[in-house]
C-alpha cells in the first residue's frame, strides 16, 4: 500500500466511523410530511420515482393529481398498466388553471381532489399518497391550508409518507413538514427554444 | 357569471394566451444532458422518475449507478423485475467510498462504469441514459471531468437525453448542460432522529 492510498484508506475509515455513529442514532420510524417545492424541474418526477420505490417494496400507495389531469401522462399510464394492484392513481385536476378559465370548476376539482387524498390517507393500509401540484391549488386558494394542514397534524396515521409537491408551497405547509427540498432553476432549455419532451418532461 | 368569475375568467385568458405563444415558439427537440445536483433530496429519484416516463412511453433507456451498487435499491428492484426489455440497468460502484476505504477499487469501479456508459450513450438505440451518482466520481477525479465532458459534447448523439446525478456537479459540467437544477435542502428528518426509510430514501 502506498503512503497515498494509506492516507485515503484512514480519511475514509475516519468518514465511516463518523457516518456510522451518525446513523446509529437514527432508530427511529416515523410518516414523514415530505414537500417539494421551487421553480426548478423535478418536483413531480421525484415523487413518482418514490411512489415508484414503494412499488418496488411492495407497500401499497397512491396518486392524487390534482392539476395535470387532462394530461394523460407517463406516469399515470405506467402505474394504471402495471402496477394498479399496488397503486390506486386518481387524476382529479382538469389541466393548468389557465387551460380551463373556469375557477368554480378548477375549485370543484381541487375539493374532490382533497376528500380523495383524506380518504387515502385514512386508509391504514396505504403507507405513502402522492398529492401531486396540490401547492398550486392551495396557492389560488382553492383549498383551505388550514384543512390541510390540521388534517395532515391531527389524522394522517402515524406511519403514513405523505409527499406534497408543486412550487410556492405555503409557509405553514413548510413548518409542518419533516423534510422539504426546494428546486432551484439553474439552467433551463426552454429559453433557447427547446419545447417539453417525452421521457424528460411528461 | 359574476364580476369576480368574469374577471378571473379574463385573466386566465390572457395567461393562456401568453403561455400559448411561448409553447409556440419552442418547435426544437434536441437531446438534452441534464443534471441533478445539491445536497437537496430528489435527485436520484427524479432521474428514475424520468427513466420510469421513458418506460412508459416505450423509450429503450439505462441507467448506470456510480455509487449506489451495493445497495438492492427499489429502482433496480422494479426494473430488473418489469422492465428489463426496456431499460438496462448497471450498478458499477460498491457503495459510498467510506464504505470500501480503497481508493484503487473505487477508481477502477469508476473507470468500468464510465466505459459502460459511453457504450450506452453511443448506442442509436437508447434514447436516455442516467447516469445516477457519477459527479461524486467526478469530485473525487476518480473520472476526468475534461474527458466526461468533451464525450457529451462531441461523442452524444444529437437526440438522447443523458441526466447526471449527485451532489457538487463540477462547474464545466453545469456549463454544458442543457437543463440543470439543484436541489436545496430545506429542512431535513435526520436531524430530529429520523433514519432512512423504505420507500422515502431506497
Amino acid at each position: 500500500m502506498s503512503a497515498d492510498t494509506d492516507r485515503h484508506a484512514m480519511k475514509m475509515a475516519k468518514k465511516k466511523a463518523a457516518r456510522d455513529k451518525i446513523m446509529a442514532s437514527k432508530e427511529g420510524e416515523k410518516g414523514l410530511v415530505i414537500v417539494h417545492t421551487g421553480p426548478g424541474k423535478g418536483k413531480s418526477s421525484s415523487g413518482f420515482g418514490m411512489i415508484l420505490r414503494c412499488i418496488a417494496h411492495e407497500m401499497p400507495c397512491a396518486v392524487v393529481q390534482f392539476i395535470k389531469g387532462a394530461w394523460q401522462t407517463g406516469e399515470r399510464t405506467l402505474i394504471e398498466a402495471n402496477f394498479s394492484e399496488l397503486c390506486q392513481f386518481y387524476a382529479m385536476g382538469e389541466g393548468f388553471t389557465w387551460e380551463t378559465q373556469d375557477k368554480t370548476r378548477d375549485i370543484a376539482a381541487a375539493q374532490k381532489g382533497w376528500e380523495k387524498a383524506k380518504e387515502l390517507i385514512r386508509d391504514p393500509e396505504i403507507k405513502m399518497v402522492l398529492l401531486d401540484e396540490i401547492n398550486i391549488a392551495l396557492r389560488y386558494d382553492y383549498l383551505d391550508i388550514n384543512d390541510v394542514v390540521s388534517f395532515l397534524r391531527d389524522e394522517k396515521p402515524e406511519m403514513t409518507h405523505v409527499v406534497l409537491t408543486g412550487r410556492n408551497a405555503k409557509e405553514e405547509l413548510i413548518e409542518l413538514a419533516d423534510l422539504v427540498t426546494e428546486m432551484t432553476l439553474v439552467k433551463h432549455p426552454f429559453r433557447s427554444g427547446i419545447k417539453g419532451q417525452k421521457g424528460v418532461e411528461f
